[in-house]
């Protein structure tokens, strides 16, 4: 199938499936010199991780990040310096419980994409999904990790702003909060509503769809290429890659729609210090495909995630009417732990989208 | 900037400017033995060129398309039919009103990307929008046609089902009734209410945005590919690229955060001529980045056209403070003349992933 | 068939038959504010035209190319600035003789490309070769023109070092011959040689081959990347898609494979300016893939022309066995005009890699 | 410098350095269904791997290859069945002494990467070549034991052809001799005039360069793609990729540049099978770019390794004059063990055009 790499100059390549020994990724078009540590890549996996709450699946995986090449340790042995090689990054798979997953084996769960890789391929590993498990996201957001280091002074974050039909109150949104619950909420106020609403879900074994939005402050204007290269099309593709994303808007989104070009363009004006400044942001930092230099923002829906216990109506390999409980550990909204996801995939386009600006080495200038 | 091509398989590469003498494209992987005519491809450019009812721009282009290469006549004189080798396809600029522009020369119209290409390249073909004007649809369209033939049997259309605040009836939604008024719409009953709305847009030199959504019928099963070859991904992408476009939803969408997992997943059964049939279509017709066989469903958000005649505060290049009303012939909803543009962008992605996965010669198997 | 376009950030994309109506490329990602005239584009092209000695195709082409997109004038309204957007060219085919093909349009010519692409495509445009026609490389040598600006201080310039048997006499090569002989010749001493021998070869109807250096001056060092992006990989590949190219050798070439570590590796020294010296250039210019800042050595070898007046075997589409000799107007050593071809590759692929180094804007670092 | 991957619809990511933990690749667009065990791939790097005789390196690696994803056990527990998932192989460095290498760490080896990459990178894992590693190519050949299964019915094998000035004599060719020699030659005449050559070379501290002959028989008509997908493109891309290759031919290569048309182009007749017959090879099986079903043939020139014992001119890191003589295990001809090697290169290279022409799935046809 031969797309399982993104980005044009940050290229990332990932690999794996639920089950198997271990899933990973190769990030190709790291610039050379970035330092970091160990750490500061698995910090992004330890958020994304299963198991950290009960609003997500029980599965417990740890997670840890090996680096396998691309680096060179500094003479503290501690810190890695990118040699501008390919980094392979190898996450192993610990907690694979196969048999919850052996009678699905040739029934096709509904929503879930069992019926459609069995129609493509003819084969499909269904242990826990296979390669189109979540886990795979766990790779994604080591990728995002080296890109975040890439730009200097970017800033990548995510929160999530609304469960179902719970929408935080924007008024109240507060950065310093998204670490403090369990739901990367920035609005505290909802947290409780949220926590009631999902305890309900859980217990009913049931589950419920969500929506993450990410902002990027501290990208440069000028990211992003007319026609097919822009950026908000980049930052799209890559939120829709992600399981069980149905929609990606940038800035206003699907209000846009029922604004008035009075209401929706942003005015300019001159600053005090010579700089340019946008009285407004309904664009989401993006016109015409690149980035004006304010924050860029986008928002994507989680649809809910198709593993429930309520018995539902489905088919199988064989071509027999089944009835289908999805028993397993699944996450309740599967849209919490989205957030890091979105960003690391925020993170490697404008990673990317600055690389193909300012070229890859830095040393010839 | 050098992404002016898309696709893997199917590609298309566009170019040119508004106020050039011409703009057009390569079609590049079109199949072999493909025969149409030329007004196959000039109907779509029909359904898209501008001035044909007081709610769009009256720009007056005939968007006559003349074929360059890639085809061969039959000996009917008339008939074309396709060599396999690329289609260059050429689209000349009659209308082109330089004089209505000078004043925008050095000055930032917001909402536009006169500021950001200007910013990332330090020049800017400003007539018109230069590249980034929405004649570059019209390469879009003229390659959507041939797109439209890869797939035996698809049919892709699309409908306008909001401007601003009113939308359409869906349980209203008739095909027939799409090209029986200037707006595109399956609901004949809202088109008075757009008529009357948008008359007063038009009068008070405004704009608004508005909503399409685009079916595929016949789309065989099994195209698309996991992890980042998604058929729903490479749609969102392409029509995120469509200029104006600021959010992109599959199936359910956004709606689908607000439901739970019994309400959102498509159940299936045999049916009894043994096909497999889901019960609902929530998904788009796209699982797991694969279609199902079902209608693929998107729709997208254009915002207002950021061209008006109310007096906005902006900059100029040389970072003078300015006040700035659009003049020229501008679209009061550029999302009525987005319909074919999103058809054109989902025929082409699915022509792209048909060949994907069964390859591009058919002489060979 | 998908593949008409090279390169990563300064991408080509050709399209056009023999005897079509006209042929052409869009070049995409030519940085912004290059300055140039129609006429420095011109020359390249009319340095690759037919029929400019009697050891070349008698086909008469004016070969004059258009500038359809990409550039504004400037106020002297002759200099052209690159904006960054897509360079589309047109070159249009004046004189198709059809009669002179009628008769090979099922018949396969040895050695030609007829057999192959009907067996791939099933049809086939059999006018001068349709798309297989060396007409195709005027589109190569005009977006070798842009290529040529892109990267400051380089030069690329080609000579034939082999016609036949027949080899120049390296200890004789003088550049400013180069241009004073019908064959690209850098010693004037083998000029009359070839002369003698290829009218002896045209008189006869026969063809022969010949072998073409590129030497690229001022190609800063660092440019390349390991292992898939190394620039005599790409320059190979770039020179083996020219028509009847069969053997590419970078620097010492397969001459290398009789030589010693001691003989073939360049020591280096440190020069009294502080640079860095080779004290040879056996590489080629290139190390593992990267420029190291001496001049760039490639060369090809091309097969002679399979179109000769001499009866030959072979068969046709039904199935039967055919003789058949190829007439109309063919270039006795096609490897002459090969030169100006061989200089536009290897200046694309500089122009590549140098973009993917420093970054397409040049606004932002 | 992200370009660590090739091909385009059967694509292969390397990665790995020298002296890191492990080296691997990816895999991406295997078609599900085949069929191997991991011998069948072992194999091949068993054919490549270091220290089988005196006239190669004698550093020590077993390269076991893992297979981490992409695949499914069959019910015997050993047969693997590709699910058309990313294939993930890894092959860990057990013998890195870096103490070998500590000395060359500022200071650049003539003929090496060394200085290249410090200009390019402005850091180098020096530890072994790093990433400029024949290492690296441990992977390649672990994918082209993948690309071996694609195409049903194709046999890709590779031969020693020269070392030095001590060329085979073709008329000796055997295929069954390739594997009863440590030179991999179809000669065996030859065999005892290489040893005693290399044995001297070796003995010197020296070394010398080779010329490798692959060859593929079994490979359908019709593969391939004017006018920059050409088969031969991509294979002279691929072989020029490999470290150390100065030189690509396809079929005569450099020799068709002194041929006629006569004596170059390959007759055809009709069989009295009623298939197509060409009564001669000398394209190397490729017409116009695409496969004429005759068998596929390419050669390519290694250079001499530049590590060799003799005390060489070079600079350092510092700008300093230095003397440099390199220790360590290294091949006294390298081109020994690129016979593997390009056979892989080879194999990938069509098992790529054969899935662009039949797709990937094979399932919907």
């Amino acid at each position: 199938m031969s797309h399982n790499t993104f980005g044009h100059l940050f290229r990332v390549t990932t690999w794996g499936e639920s089950h198997g020994p271990a899933l990973g990724c190769v990030v190709d078009g790291c610039p050379p010199g970035l330092r970091f540590k160990l750490e500061d890549i698995q910090a992004w996996l330890d958020k994304r991780k299963p198991g950290q709450s009960r609003f997500v699946t029980q599965r417990r995986e740890d997670d840890l990040v090996k680096i396998l090449s691309g680096v060179m340790l500094d003479e503290d042995g501690e810190t890695m310096i990118s040699t501008g090689t390919p980094i392979s990054m190898l996450i192993e798979n610990t907690d694979q419980r196969s048999k919850d997953y052996g009678e699905i084996a040739r029934r096709y769960r509904p929503g879930h994409a069992d019926y459609t890789y069995d129609v493509k391929y003819g084969i499909r590993d269904y242990r826990g999904g296979g390669r189109s498990s979540a886990r795979e996201t766990a790779a994604r957001v080591a990728a995002g990790g080296i890109a975040r280091l890439v730009v200097p002074g970017v800033t990548v974050r995510g929160a999530l702003v609304q469960i179902g039909k719970h929408k935080i109150n924007r008024a109240k949104w507060d950065w310093a909060q998204v670490d403090q619950n369990p739901f990367f909420s920035p609005d505290p106020q909802i947290v409780p509503v949220w926590e009631d609403y999902l305890d309900g879900i859980r217990k009913a074994g049931s589950s419920v769809g969500a929506v993450v939005e990410v902002v990027a402050e501290g990208v440069p204007a000028g990211l992003g290429a007319p026609i097919y290269g822009k950026l908000d099309q980049d930052i799209a593709s890559l939120l829709m890659s992600i399981n069980a994303v149905k929609g990606v808007e940038i800035g206003n989104g699907f209000a846009a729609a029922e604004m008035t070009g009075e209401e929706n363009a942003d005015e300019m004006r001159m600053g005090n210090d010579g700089n340019r400044i946008f009285l407004s942001n309904h664009a989401g930092g993006i016109l015409g495909g690149i980035s004006t230099g304010e924050p860029v923002i986008a928002r994507f829906a989680i649809k809910p995630t198709s593993s429930i216990l309520t018995e539902r109506r489905s088919i199988d390999a064989d071509g027999h009417n089944v009835d289908i409980r999805t028993k397993g550990r699944h996450d309740p909204c599967v849209g919490i732990r989205a957030v890091p996801i979105g960003e690391a995939m925020v993170a490697c386009a404008i990673a990317d989208h600055y690389l193909r600006d300012r070229g890859q080495t830095g040393r010839l200038k």
